[in-house]
């Protein structure tokens, strides 16, 4: 049974934690099937991209945050990203990088008719084992309210 | 060699196309890998969630409008998305679903300084098979210029 329900997190409330690791066999995996250009899966044809070596594809990293997301929020009720914007990738990812998650409510309100949900703003960075922040979104999460 | 660079695209440019499928063992392993939760990785206890039955994972249909934009834009010069805006997940994925994907180029404009590169504002949807639009999600797109 769920823990932690909409009610439960206040506007200021940030954690920050986990840890997913990205090997260059997971880099080379994920891209080609999600994105198989030489700069994600081709380490030598990578040195002479904008990369300049290889990176995980962008959309990796987005599924790192997926996973951590999961990963830090053990017992949440039911939630669904409702809208992400202004989603950055700043800095590559390359093999043996680590990324943790960190996250903020910057906003909450009930949904307007139905009892049962309710929406967070939130705030996301994804930040590399030596303080380089990869990854910059804002997100509108719906979420299960606690059962009257 | 790239044959398409920022100079050949227009504003007003368009193209549709495209074809991603999704099985139920794809849409299990991807959510055991980056989002295992009962919604995308139990077709029994699925049902009983907000999305009534088995759901691809909201990243994995993301990583597809990865894929098929590279699917459908062979030739393309080096490309990185700088900023994704207002991505909504609009309707389920559910096993067998098979998707394409619409975008347009709603304005294009030099880099400020950098003499080599352009960017693109664009508008994608990823489309079911049956019309129905999953994903809708307006993009920044950075992209070489044609060298002198």
């Amino acid at each position: 049974m769920p823990e932690v329900y909409w009610d439960d997190l206040d506007v200021g409330f940030e954690r920050e934690g986990g840890a997913f690791k990205f090997t260059e066999a997971d880099i080379l995996r994920f891209a080609n099937e999600f994105d198989p250009r030489p700069t994600h899966t081709d380490p030598e044809a990578a040195k002479d991209t904008l990369f300049e070596g290889l990176a995980a594809a962008g959309m990796h990293t987005m599924a790192a945050w997926s996973r951590l997301w999961w990963e830090i929020n053990p017992g949440f009720a039911q939630q669904a990203g409702a809208e992400m914007t202004r989603l950055r990738l700043l800095n590559p990812v390359r093999p043996g990088d680590e990324l943790r998650l960190w996250y903020r409510v910057t906003d909450k309100r009930a949904h307007p008719f139905r009892r049962e949900l309710g929406f967070f703003e939130t705030e996301h960075k994804l930040i590399a084992q030596d303080g380089r922040t990869v990854m910059h979104v804002f997100c509108r999460i719906a979420m299960e309210r606690r059962p009257k």
